[in-house]
């Protein structure tokens, strides 16, 4: 690394008011409470986890982070795995839990190699093994005996599982299963963990008995080594190169050369072949994984949230921070202005802000929702067995309102994650110039979010789920029949005041907002009925309404959740009056800012009228970015995210940026280091080639 | 690099259809005259040259793709400037011009070190240097024997030149100027080519004499020792750091303590400090660099088409060849579908294919006009010197005329450029997970392409331009003074007919849909002109304002010059009948796509109806889809970027996809020569350290 500057250089301060000067002004300008409010979102005993796994973390020098940004590919992901395993060996010493070593992870802040074994390799054997199994493959590779992957998509079938093409053929002869990839594009691609990492998979494979085909099913597959690491024979396997982000994340691509594998490695807790028959025995319960998919997405939903605070959290601050221009309303030789003061920064990154906790609260709703009917249908399921009292109806109710969180966690997720990444960039954005410079720690984590967009269900495709469901709900309200669900009741409301029409009075009544967010759905999704059962367009031709559709519903329940929370007694109690009161200020700038957005249908399906909109846009709005804009710096103060976590020369707490960003690029970028020979017809690039070698 | 696979892995093939033969079948299908159209674009003698210099490049080891993502930024910057010498001595060898260069760093694909030195640099030096200083700098820089950059943006100041605080002191006593940083934030910063590269700098500083501020005035400065590269004395300076994108540029940091430079060294064409007298001599002609400036953003309009054009031939060629699910409403056992058959694949892709064409042939649409105008003026300004004919009256038409276009361009620049950056990543998500791979061909190219919507005027910044200028235009219109320019006419006629309202008839007359773009950006002109001028409200509460007026009519710009292009003799009398109609399809797509996007504003200044929005969007948007559709791989293709250029395993214009894929996974990732020890309680990260370690 280069020798520090010269003294004239080390005695330079940024003009004034320095950051620090601007940041404290910010935070005294607010009464907003950061710590009760920090305790409302993520809990004292969380907050002070963190902040113990914080200070081990930080004392330990491989996850100094100044080198993450100058690393090539192949040396980034040596140095994650060294983090992975140094993560293990801490939580040992230090008896951390899972979910401590979860927290040690979003703290350090980059897929590690091990992600995928932690993660659905664990869960997919312990939710799919038989307790044999769970002795010979689950405990082994709790203890990281066993290090594995979970191998489904392929290299030419992504979300289609139905389409994979690896076999898993069943040989009465011997018992075995012979797993093939029967040609280029059933390779397995994109599995986490698999490049360099795993010995072992667990691979989705089509299911062959006597010739016919039982679907996708679960194997268990050693395919290196314990020893020596090399891919056994008739496997080939590896890295599928670098991506846009997640470089520390060995993806892998897998393929098989009529690989035997002995009985026991299909993983049989909801299927298996019956080794004295030869016989496939039929699932248990599939809908069981219904329900873990709901559970990710609504976590999704949640960490969206957190993954757009970062971004908000560095902005907003580094907005207070820089200056340019003057107003041009000021008067002559004024200061040059706040970023943050703009209008047009604000109407950026003030309904991004509100936006994190509107995802937030999302999240927390959802996961509450679940959890809470998980637990009633485990009682109307202990019920129905003993033979008393309402089991059956209760399992029916709880399995109406799976189908109904099933759906609607598949639109939120898709809007969530949309918002999130595209959030971080316009966050980006908004710190201009310098946004760019990795130093600003928005890009690398914008390039590793990126592909929660595509994961768990394309954001796209998801679309179509969520409409199938409104389409199914709006035939069975119109046949009187619509369950008792928050749906259902959005349609029924509708159907009633179809004909008198919506006068909904957005600017007076929080309410009100909520009603018109759920008539544009209603009222789309009849629309939508109407060209799919009486118009018989075809389901091709709908794909593009049925993304509306599913949009319209998720922002209306982000909307709904977000104003729950704000009004919810639990709320209420825990924050003084004006916390409250700018809590409620970000529920409304949320909500208007996005049926502003989405104006041209609440026209349509009459929801509003188009002075409300021009009320909305003109006064309201604005008006809302006043209210909010003192409080900025608090309400991402409140989140919580450790400077070290943020590792951002912009979003620093001090708001000491510009000595940040300088030391960094003069004293921790080993660019600095090549001395060039520039002139084109000499043919060395270097002129001091051989010390930067001999560093190496 | 790693070992090829074993025979089993070679003879394998993906999954039948193979992508050669459904982009054979999608050239079938379609009639478009690819090379007719590549003509038009681009020219048959620009096509020849690309084609002669790209061969040159691909027998050139040092410019092979395959090592660009896997390097660190230390190696990939070295590796940046041996092809920027390299390409300089191919122009030598090969008698190239600068256009040449350019064509050839445009297939490079990549920033070069020298990338400001040939650029701005010399322009600098050329526009605003006396002979003498020609001589003494321009010429020697011409030939590489001084490196240069160009130094205006600080730590602290980006887009607010006056605010600059680099100093550049007069002194009698022994006629200098003393260049002086007297803060951390007047650190030069962001300069490209200056990190590692540059000996000379041309250095914005503001000018004092005798103690008074003239403003800003470029001067060049020695920074580095011709010989030994290492900085001057009292020269601090380095690169700043990694960056989201444009990692093989060295912007750099510069600081100067009280260092002195010759009076020579101020570039004095337009204004100099007089030695004799110590006085500042006025500035010439300042209004010369407006014209620079919007012959710049004209080229960036043009080029965004181009930028853009890359990721919508990468993602329309691989959603031809992926194939996803079957159709819903297809019977059971269909083949997989196209994912481009798909409506919701279609909507995100077919309009930025549309928007391609819309932004070049408005980049062409406004330099022409430009170039027009240069040559008008400087015709007139003859006539006006020999004091004959119109000369004052044509200079003044002409200085009109350049006001409008340095305003449009600026609206433009945001526009075109937002369009393609964003547009850039629509592209690469619409190729799902893959298009998350480097090999994608995407990713990097956005990444790179990011600052064009910062520099050369924030695209947010930008719109405060265009907006004055339209409030200004519109009150001209008003006093009845209105100039013979476009604004100022579709501001009459919305004026004129704003009583008897419109009724544009968008779905059947394309000149109707021009007029509707106009007549909603003159209305949003005076309700934004009545706020400010009758309402008084403050410039910051209407930035918002100002912004949606600059994006109504740099849209209506592109809607008119795609309109004016399609419809133009020229094209016309070029193409043969199918093509020119599909043409059209396109120009209403995007003029309708964009319509029904920014709905909202044509309802409230009722240009359409809802009912009209209605049938866009039900209705002839789909149709135009179903159009355009199986034309799309033809009129990606007519933009003749070769394969190698492209650098894309999901682009490729054969169509065999998942087989280079496969084999840069594979063969060209040097991550898959590491072998893990992956136990985390062995502190190795590899088993192979030695042998790996030994290759470097």
């Amino acid at each position: 690394m280069p020798n520090p500057p010269p003294a004239w250089v080390q005695a330079l301060k940024p003009a004034s008011p320095q950051g620090t000067e601007l940041l404290t002004q910010e935070r005294a300008q607010s009464n907003i409470d950061v710590d009760t409010l920090g305790d409302l979102l993520h809990t004292k005993e969380a907050l002070k986890k963190q902040d113990e796994i914080l200070s081990v973390l930080k004392s330990e020098k491989v996850f100094d982070k100044s080198r993450n940004h100058v690393l090539g590919r192949t040396e980034k992901i040596q140095l994650a795995l060294a983090r992975g395993k140094r993560l293990q060996q801490l939580k040992k010493a230090h008896n951390w839990s899972d979910e401590d070593v979860h927290v040690a992870n979003d703290l350090v802040s980059e897929p590690t190699p091990y992600g995928l074994h932690a993660s659905m390799f664990l869960v997919t054997l312990r939710e799919q093994g038989t307790p044999e199994q769970h002795k010979l493959f689950y405990e082994r590779a709790r203890n990281y005996e066993i290090i594995g992957c979970y191998a489904q998509t392929e290299l030419g079938h992504g979300s289609n599982v139905r389409g994979l093409e690896t076999t898993a053929t069943w040989d009465p002869s011997d018992q075995t299963f012979i797993i093939h990839s029967p040609t280029l594009t059933a390779s397995k691609w994109w599995i986490g963990s698999l490049g360099r990492t795993a010995n072992h998979a667990v691979v989705m494979a089509q299911l062959y008995i006597g010739g016919k085909n039982y679907g996708p099913h679960p194997f268990v597959v050693q395919i290196r080594d314990m020893e020596t690491h090399q891919p056994l024979e008739n496997v080939y396997v590896g890295d599928i190169g670098p991506k846009f982000g997640y470089n520390t994340m060995d993806n892998g691509f897998l393929l098989f050369n009529k690989l035997k594998i002995p009985h026991v490695n299909m993983l049989a807790r909801f299927a298996q072949v019956d080794k004295a028959t030869n016989k496939y025995i039929r699932p248990a319960s599939p809908s069981l994984m219904y329900g873990t998919m709901t559970w990710v997405r609504s976590n999704i939903v949640l960490q969206a949230g957190g993954v757009l605070a970062r971004g908000v959290t560095i902005a907003v601050r580094y907005c207070a921070v820089r200056r340019q221009f003057q107003d041009r309303d000021a008067k002559a030789n004024a200061e040059e202005n706040q970023v943050l003061n703009y209008k047009m920064v604000q109407i950026r990154l003030l309904p991004l802000l509100a936006a994190m906790y509107a995802l937030h609260f999302t999240g927390r709703g959802m996961m509450r929702l679940y959890e809470e009917n998980q637990e009633r249908m485990k009682a109307a399921a202990q019920a129905d067995q003993e033979k008393r009292g309402a089991g059956p109806e209760q399992l029916r109710a709880g399995s109406d309102l799976l189908a109904d969180l099933h759906a609607t966690s598949c639109g939120l997720k898709a809007l969530a994650s949309t918002t999130a990444g595209e959030g971080l960039e316009v966050c980006r954005r908004a710190c201009g110039g310098h946004g760019y410079s990795n130093y600003s720690g928005i890009g690398p984590w914008y390039a590793d979010y990126l592909p929660t967009l595509t994961w768990e269900g394309d954001n796209y495709m998801l679309t179509q789920q969520v409409a199938r469901y409104l389409l199914k709900s709006a035939r069975a309200v119109l046949a009187g029949k619509g369950t008792a669900n928050d749906t259902s009741r959005i349609l029924q409301a509708y159907l009633a005041r179809r004909d008198k029409g919506a006068s909904f009075d957005i600017l007076g009544n929080d309410a009100d907002i909520v009603a018109a967010f759920a008539w544009r759905t209603a009222h789309l999704t009849f629309e939508t009925l109407k060209y799919r059962d009486v118009e018989k367009r075809s389901w091709n031709s709908l794909l593009i309404n049925f993304w509306r559709l599913s949009t319209a519903l998720s922002q209306y329940l982000v909307v709904k959740n977000f104003y729950e929370a704000v009004n919810s007694p639990e709320i209420r109690s825990s924050l003084d009056k004006d916390t409250a009161s700018t809590l409620r200020s970000l529920f409304r700038l949320h909500a208007l800012h996005t049926l502003d957005r989405e104006a041209s249908e609440f026209f349509s399906s009459a929801a509003v009228t188009v002075r409300q909109i021009g009320l909305t846009q003109t006064s309201e709005v604005p008006k809302l970015l006043d209210e909010i804009r003192p409080h900025a710096v608090r309400l991402v103060d409140s989140w919580k995210i450790p400077d070290w976590q943020l590792d951002s020369a912009l979003g620093r707490s001090d708001g000491d940026v510009y000595p940040d960003l300088f030391k960094r690029a003069s004293m921790q970028n080993p660019v600095n280091d090549l001395v060039f020979d520039p002139y084109p017809w000499n043919e060395n690039v270097l002129k001091n080639a051989g010390e930067i070698k001999s560093k190496l």
